[in-house]
Parts: C-alpha cells; structure tokens; sequence
C-alpha cells in the first residue's frame, strides 16, 4: 500500500492528496471541483455525523430539511451577505433537455428557460429565514433550534478533496431567539459543542476565539470559530458558529409579538461544520505510514489478521479469532476479521496500517500454544504480546490510550509551534516558518490586510478572553491592550 | 388542530393536504415545486432512515456519496436512460452573479458560462458507473455493493407534498457483480428489503412483482416494485429495484477481467425508496382525527399528560409522570412529557391525536390516588384505565398490538378492496371505483395504453410467481395465462 507514497516531509501537500486518495477515502470525479466520497472515507464521515448529531439533539435541537435551490433575489435582500456570499455559486437557467434537433445527444431546451434563476445554495440563511417569517409570530414560537444536514455548492476555483471542494457536505444550525442574550448565548454555545467534538472525537485540540471583523461570515455581527494546527504548521479553520443579530430577520421581514406585546424582529444565529473536517482529522494525526484514525472515529477500531501455513492452523486460528471479536463486539468496540485467503498477512499488516486502523491483532500458532496475541497499535507503531486472560478489557484499554496519546501529541505540537513576537522582523521571520504567532495588533482591517500581503497570514482568532497587556501593534507600531492569533491557513 | 379539517370522504386529496400541513409535516417553499420538511415530519424519515440504513448494512451494503451535478453528456450515452428521463430537469449553466450594473441585486454573469452544462442528478447511474470504471479491474473488485443517501431533482410540473416534489431525499443503490445471476438476485433481494420495512415498519401491506415492458426504469432489464393500496383506493409505487443488465457498463466502459481471464461488461442493479414513502405511510393509516402513525416509526411512542388543578397536584403528578417515564426510556419505548402550563388538557389531547402519538397516558388526582392512568389508543381511539403495577410492559404489549393491528386494519383493507374481473365491462366499472383489479392481459405494450387511456388505469405490477390460468385479454380478447394487477396510481 505504501508503495510510492510521498513523506511528510518532502511535500506535505502532495502527501496529503496521495493519502486522501491511496487511503480510499476520495477521489476527484469527472465534475469539475465535486469529490466522490468513497465508503471508507464516509464510513468515517457517519461516525463524525452520528457524534454532532447526538451533541445536537443532547443540546435542544431537531433536524429538517429545507429546499436545495435559493431564488436568485433572495441573495439581494440581506446586503452584506450578498457581497460577501454569492457571487461564485452554481446557477440554474433552465428546466428542460431535449434531444438534439441536429444529432445525437441531448441539449438545453431554450424555452424552457426559468423566470427567475435558481441557485444552488452555497448557505442556507436566506431561504430559510424566508420559511420562518411563516413560522414565527409570537415569543410562544421561540426559541427556533433546528439544523440541517445538507449539500451545498460554492465554485471554488482551486480545489483540494475535502478542504475546498465546489460541493461538500455538512449541517447547518439555523436558530431564531426572543432576545439578543438568548442569541448570543446559542452561537457560544454551539462554538463549544464544536470544540467539545474536535477535542473529544477527533483528537484535535483547537483554540476558540472570534473572526476579526473583515474576516467575519456575511451577515453576522459576531463570528466565533475553532481553529487548529496542521502538521505543516498551517492553520484550519474547523467550525464556525455566528451571531447574526437581526439582520436577517430584518432581510426577510420575520417579526413577533414580544411578551410587552410588541412587534420585535427575531434574534438570530448559524453554526456549521463541513466535510472539511475530515481533511483536518487526516492532516492533524497520519504519517508517512498513512492514515491515523483517533478510535472514536474509526469506522474499525480493531482488525483481527491470522497467520497461517495451512487450512487446519486457520481453521483453530479463527475459533479463537471469532470468539475475541464476540467478546469485543459485547463492549461494544468494532471489530473486523481478515480471514481472507488469497492476501498474504503482510500485505494484510500493510494495508490495516495505511488505513489507519487503531489496534491490529494478529494470532499465529505459535499464540494458540501460548494463550496470547500480538498487538500493534497504530498510534505508535508499538507492537507487543498481550495474554488471553481479560484481553478485551485491555483492548477497552488501549484504545482510550491510544485516542488521548493522539490528542497530547497534537497539543504537544501546537504548543511547540505556537510563539509570541513582539517586533514585525520576528513576525515575518516566524510566520514564514508554520505556526500560531501571538502578536499585538491595532485591531484596525487597513493593517490587518497589509499583514496579509506581506506575509500571507490571516489574523486566526481574537481570544475570547484575551490577556490584557499593554503592546504595540506588530506592523504599525500602534498601542494594542492583547495579542491576536496568526498563521498562514488552509 | 382539527378545527377545519376535511373529512376523507368529503375530499381525499384536499384531507390528504391538510394534514401534512397542519400535523407539521412539510409545508410548500418559495421555489415552486419544492418543499421544506419540518422537523416532525423529519423526525418520521429520521426513523425510517435509520431503519432502512440498518438492513442495508446488515445485507452487506455500506454507504458513499456522489457528486450532485451529471455532465450532460453524460445523459446521452445509454440510449434508453435519456429517452425515459433526463428531460425534465434542473440545469446549471453559469457559474457567477455579478452585481447588477444597472442597479441594486444580482444578475447571472454572461461571460460564466460553462462549457458543458450540468444536470442536477434525477438520479446517479451515469455519474456513478462512470466513477466505477475506476475501481473496477478484475472480479476481485467485485460486487460492489454501495448505496447513498441523498437528494436528488427531477423538474415536475405538478407537485404534492411528499407524493411528488421536484427536489425530494431518497437513497439509491448502485451495485455491481460478475454474473447475471448475481445481479438478478441482488435486485430480488433488495425488493425484499423493502418489503420487509413496508410491512414491518410502516404496518404496510404491499404486493410484490415486476414491472411490464412500458413501465420499466430506463436502462433497466427488470424493474421489480412494491405496490400499496392506499384508503381511496388509488396505489402507490413505495419501491423499486432494477436488474439493469450491463447496459450502464456497456455505456461507461466498465470492463472486468473474470474468473477466466476473460474482459466482460459488469452486472449492474440499482434500488431506492424516498420520501415519497412518507405520503404512503400518512394515506395508509391517517384517518379524519389526524395522522396515525405506526409505533416503529412515531418519533414518540408515548405522550404523557398530566390533568391537575393547582401547582401542588402537578408537582405530584409530575413525579409519579417522571417514574413512568423513567421506567419506559429503560425499555428502550420514547416518552414525551408534555407538563406546559399554557395549553389544557383538552388543547393537549386534540394536538397529540392529531399528530398520530400512538399512547397517550394521562394522569389526574383521582389516578394518584387509584394508582392508575388513563389510556388512549390512537389507532382505534379507545380509552382504559390500568393500573400501575407493571405499567411499562403493559405499554409495550400495547405498542406491539397498535403496529400489528395497524398491519392488519391495512390489509384487510386491501383484500376487501382487490377483485377478480374478467369482462372490459366489469373492469371499467369496478375500475372507477378503485382498488387493485386482477385481471387478463394479452402482454402488449398497445393494449396497455389503451387501456390506460380509457380508464386511467395501469398495470401496476406483473406477479412474480403469477398463478396460471387460461383466459382471455379484457381488452383485446387475445388469450393470456397469468392475471395482471390494475389500478389507478399516484
């Protein structure tokens, strides 16, 4: 499997795309900018899905569906997020093909054209917010707590599988409050759900923060995000949750009788996370072994490989095998057996070990003899003999190990490459490098901006609770009260 | 909530409309032919989802996902598929907005125009067998067995909620195989899949068979269907399972080296059911009280109301509510405890009839002090007493009783509602009336229209074990040994 499979070290981008593709997770299809997620990227995916989900609904919220095409005028009646938003997106003309009047083939019937264009919806607020002006008529009818798990289309022109695709998959929260606290308090919220399921799922530790001004999502007062280390020392950007004040309840004339009884525009949020987790959930763990799945996310978290040199050595082999993956599977800790013949239990090892497997367990006859099993645990590469006796229960074990070790090592090195300068030469030369950098900034969007065409790096996040301290913006020399985060990002 | 609700009778079609609107179902949206699901309708498809994604997976079946957009061309390589489908559909054909240089808004960007245009996928044979090219070089690579859960838009012109949207949610199976044989079964198979969940979880009988010639999927060989009579008689098509031959291989180039070395076009099927099944399940059950929803698929089983006159009965009935509720979550059965003090009881009971709650307990005084609870059964509306002493198994026999009892109210039904007719004269009458005629037919595609265009009706399924008899064609009068099932469809 790893064959002819690039090392971080020599490209790590290109590391990546072999990884995403050799891995079996996706692959470019023949639409330009859209991926195909293959089953064992998506098995991955609906673990990821299955986890929000429950955090979701834990937290008050129930799902629906809302439609996949936006008339086109709607993207006008919310200013900024028009500017910000739509430009780049998927834009249906037409209805109707007919066959090919002069050949073969099909062709766009023009008179079937729509009278007002469709787009395919890159975000949903506007339709929705089009829907609840139906739904909301009294503070009896708040607070709104729904989300969505949905498609949607942004023509990105550069693409990469996972982190910037045209299509991608993800949920969107939509919620409408009585009061600006009540909002304000649901986009928070949501922001540690976020961190809660990066840090507790996928391993990832991530700082929570808020999106500088220019850097907020189009129409929102407030963006909170989390955001996290790759190995290369980029940045990504991992979820979004955003306060989105009245503005589109204003856009889309959604009021309600107050309990003074009076007429008062709603209060509203948006949070979202995308199949782009998945490129930040490979990034953030595999080697130049392959993938490294954090075992509350692995479609498997253990296979089982016999060794064998004849049918009868299998045949005892796998009454054993059977019986230990009964007894895992009653703890509930999946497990598959690879009792395939026609593959040697080398290719086997290769192959669990590329697929980022979190526990292989291999039993030769040697192991019947002796009452044990070998592990080989992915994290680490370790490999060592475990007896019989409770092995599920240290499997149990092993695994809560394996998935906090992935998460230390990932703090370990965000720790390590996060760094504090104070003068624009240090900057230039440590941004260039990877990395978080806590540096003072003057808070203003003019700076912030030249920053970013020196450097290439983006302010990341605005700490919550900054350190107060007294300082001097990094560029322009401008007193500031705290540091700001930077990185160059994906 | 029933206040202005049309009786069946009166008017099927307009209660049938009602009720998805007013028991929160799905509702029309501002894009002309597509609906917005609202979360109980949703909580519904959730459960059948869940059900459905299960026996997929326990048959072998893991999940994908695939691109939203089909290049056109796509559409013109098997001949038959694009002459049954691909006319009526969604085409993108830019890729911008710009703003609107004459004013305010947005106007698609005339120098965006794709080279090719993309359909939004009416369904995904082509883009998929074009993906499966790739990943399929020798029957080692064999079968494939994937499916997707997805949306999917076909542009029609006249749309019912969940009966007939342009954008609807369905999954879709794609599988691929070595053999015909292999396939055929597979498409058998999954026929039984679906049968299996209609009557097992949606307590809806169904018929088995195959298509005739003319009502086939395009590219399909066979199409096998599931048919249920609905309560005015009419059927609907809740499923279909295609043996596509190797006419998508053959139009995608999906060649495979076989056992013998040989190259050999790939086995294809490909299955789905949709939200469609939420209109059956609403017409199989529903009755002028509201919606009546299977226990297997009610996303509460059980709703508790307390019945009280000042704080200090609500707070002891709360906690004895709580107990109950306690002891039912334990047995795996949902509750909803509905303690708001702004609704009565009579508003509570009106609401949760409508909306097809299959228990309703209710709790007052004279109960705390009897140690019992009221009892209201939603499919046949009886009301009981029970006593407390082993409330929660008593609930669950119950629950048991309702879903079969629900099966069994529909099948009686529908054998009241099948007849045997061997005249033209008989079955245009009894066709008028509805319900599933059996009747001759002399196998064409000629006598098939014309009997459709004389009475509406149309062969709904070919039994796939008819019982040979001799007659003779009610149409044409030409001799024919097997019986066919008519009817007038949605």
């Amino acid at each position: 499997m790893a064959k002819d499979f690039t090392k971080r070290d020599e490209n790590y981008s290109q590391w990546y795309n072999e990884l995403v593709v050799k891995a079996d997770l996706a692959e470019n299809s023949a639409v330009r900018g859209c991926m195909v997620i293959k089953p064992y990227g998506y098995a991955i995916w609906e673990k990821m899905q299955q986890a929000l989900d429950k955090m979701f609904k834990d937290t008050g919220h129930v799902n629906a569906y809302f439609p996949l095409f936006i008339p086109k005028s709607f993207f006008s009646k919310e200013a900024s997020h028009v500017e910000g938003f739509a430009k780049e997106c998927a834009v249906v003309t037409h209805y109707r093909l007919k066959t090919d009047p002069d050949g073969k083939g099909v062709v766009v019937d023009p008179e079937a054209k729509l009278e007002e264009e469709l787009i395919v919806r890159p975000t949903s607020e506007t339709i929705i917010w089009d829907t609840y002006r139906g739904w909301i008529q009294s503070y009896r009818d708040l607070p709104l707590l729904i989300n969505q798990w949905a498609n949607v289309v942004r023509w990105e022109m550069r693409t990469r599988l996972f982190l910037r695709t045209a299509e991608f998959l993800w949920q969107e929260g939509h919620t409408a409050h009585e009061t600006r606290e009540e909002a304000f308090a649901e986009a928070r919220k949501m922001l540690d759900v976020y961190a809660d399921f990066a840090e507790n799922y996928m391993a990832m530790p991530v700082l929570k923060g808020v999106k500088s001004p220019n850097e907020r999502f189009a129409g929102a007062e407030e963006t909170f995000c989390i955001e996290a280390l790759m190995q290369d020392g980029k940045a990504l950007q991992a979820g979004t949750s955003h306060f989105l004040g009245q503005n589109f309840a204003k856009a889309f004339e959604v009021q309600f009788l107050n309990r003074e009884n009076k007429l008062e525009y709603v209060w509203a949020t948006s949070w979202g996370v995308s199949t782009r987790l998945m490129g930040a959930l490979i990034m953030c763990h595999s080697d130049d072994n392959g993938l490294v799945l954090p075992p509350k996310l692995a479609p498997y978290q253990v296979v089982i490989v016999p060794i064998y040199k004849n049918p009868e050595q299998l045949e005892q082999i796998s009454s054993k095998a059977n019986q230990i993956r009964e007894s895992l599977l009653k703890i509930g800790i999946s497990v598959k057996y690879d009792n395939r013949d026609n593959f040697t239990p080398g290719w086997k090892f290769n192959e669990y070990e590329f697929k980022g497997f979190p526990i292989r367990i291999a039993i030769g006859p040697r192991d019947l003899e002796n009452q044990t099993v070998e592990i080989a645990r992915r994290d680490t590469l370790e490999k060592f003999i475990l007896t019989m006796d409770g092995l599920e229960l240290k499997i149990k074990d092993l695994l809560d190990d394996i998935q906090k070790n992935l998460y230390r090592r990932a703090l370990t090195f965000r720790e390590e490459n996060t760094f504090t300068v104070d003068t624009w030469e240090d900057f230039c030369e440590r941004i260039e490098k990877g990395g978080f950098v806590l540096a003072h900034w003057d808070g203003t969007t003019e700076t912030e901006e030249k920053i970013k065409e020196a450097t290439k790096a983006t302010i990341r996040l605005i700490p919550i609770n900054p350190q107060v301290e007294a300082g001097r913006c990094i560029y322009s020399g401008k007193p500031s009260s705290y540091r700001v985060v930077f990185a160059k990002a994906y």
